[in-house]
């Protein structure tokens, strides 16, 4: 269940260690794509699937993230899924809305009740184009976290993100460079695709302290170890999320236990990582 | 309610010729604003002022543009009153959901079909951030409208949008330009604030027959006149919404009626445009 636990940075780092893992698992739990048996056998299909992934992974991830989308798309139905999930899910897990909602400053500051408020969420994902009074109204919520999209994982990515100004410098570092003066690294993310692992250095030059969360890896291609060459820093400073290659891994009874395994293999990388790294020892 | 009118160009021109209006009327109908006696005496207090507001204006406009946020916020409540609303709307009107959704491909699929499927949207407000592969998704769909973010009507709009690149143009030029090649000026359109109407002519350089949704006249301060001077084309070619100088004009139980005055302000004035122009002649 989400609660009133104050999740800064300093609790964001003390859940990393504990459990020696980075990793968010994303509950993209499409209808369509959830096995059939569920769907033939239970009355609310999502939250049950949901249900069995939470109790099979919680040990080794110190995040959940809901992509709003496949919840939104059924309708109330979706909305009572959602609900239900977020009963399902420890207290001390970071719970992401990843919603990448952004609207003038009246809208916005709906949108932020929402998911803030209304849902409890601890975290909203956020589109920049509409600028500063599109995304204060989310900071203006205590013990709340902005992330907002700076270079996304897709193909789509190149498409703007990279376009240079007058100066040569890409549209996702002036992203990076006005935002974060909008809050701080005690407010706000960044979304950083795990496919571009070689903009990730040139990134941590802009905002060295703020985390990041990591959306590519498993499904989409993108690899833990590059991602952490350039991406650690000294409050680890990432969340990496999984989804698909996670929560589908298998289509039969065992689904759940083969969702544990993928995310243990994870689990056990970022372990091994933390400890070579040699930065954290308590 | 929604339909399944083939809602394209040549129809929303002769339901703008037919009832002189381009106008769109936004239900941002925000539970803390909506007059007092209807929240303590109505059991369904958003769908119930929204019914009144529709049937006080639905002669007047040819648009419906539904603000999600305001729905959303209220969680399942709310969207029991969205869908109470679509039934209100006459099926001949465009009505829009303002959503500014966008995301990777497999996503932005479920928020098409959540907006163009489970309520039938005619049309949907989306951000050009992800680029290609977050609004490819919403153009699959036939006889649905995409409408793209390209200049705001905030003050956050000169962050980002205004941005040069290196041949000295604007990030809204290039999301213009890019974009316009993803689909076409029958499934989309573009977001042009109309507090900026100065760049209007230009964005009809790059693109010449695409409908804009016009948002900010009214609270926002846009000159309608203006607007049109730079914005109208053959097929008149805009939609100009306003939401909270219209629905909240009176807090008494006179609402509606009030809000029927500031609408038909609005289209007797567009009538005059139409006519002045001398361009519509059949």
């Amino acid at each position: 269940m989400a609660s009133n636990l104050s999740k800064d940075k300093q609790f964001l780092k003390k859940e990393i260690l504990r459990k020696k893992s980075f990793l968010s698992v994303g509950l993209d739990s499409d209808i369509a794509k959830i096995p059939s048996f569920i769907r033939e056998e239970k009355q609310n299909p999502i939250s049950y699937f949901n249900k069995c992934i939470i109790e099979a992974t919680e040990d080794l991830c110190i995040s959940y993230k809901i992509n709003i989308a496949f919840y939104e798309s059924l309708g109330i139905m979706g909305w009572q899924a959602l609900e239900e999930t977020l009963k399902y899910i420890p207290e001390e897990q970071f719970i992401i809305a990843d919603a990448k909602r952004g609207d003038i400053g009246n809208t916005s500051t709906q949108y932020a009740k929402c998911f803030f408020e209304t849902y409890n969420f601890d975290a909203i994902t956020l589109a920049p184009y509409m600028g500063a009074d599109s995304i204060k109204p989310f900071l203006s919520f205590e013990n709340k976290w902005s992330i907002l999209l700076a270079l996304t994982s897709n193909q789509g990515a190149f498409d703007f993100q990279f376009i240079k100004n007058e100066a040569g410098v890409e549209l996702y570092k002036e992203v990076l460079k006005t935002s974060s003066n909008w809050g701080s690294d005690e407010n706000m993310m960044y979304v950083v695709g795990a496919t571009k692992p070689e903009h990730i250095g040139q990134i941590r030059k802009i905002i060295p302290n703020h985390f990041l969360l990591v959306p590519g890896v498993g499904k989409q291609g993108g690899s833990l170890s590059k991602v952490c060459e350039h991406g650690l820093n000294d409050d680890v400073g990432l969340i990496v999320n999984s989804s698909r290659s996670i929560i589908f891994a298998s289509q039969g009874s065992d689904f759940a236990s083969a969702a544990r395994i993928k995310a243990q293999e994870l689990q056990v990388e970022m372990s091994d990582i933390i400890s070579k790294s040699g930065k954290y020892n308590s």
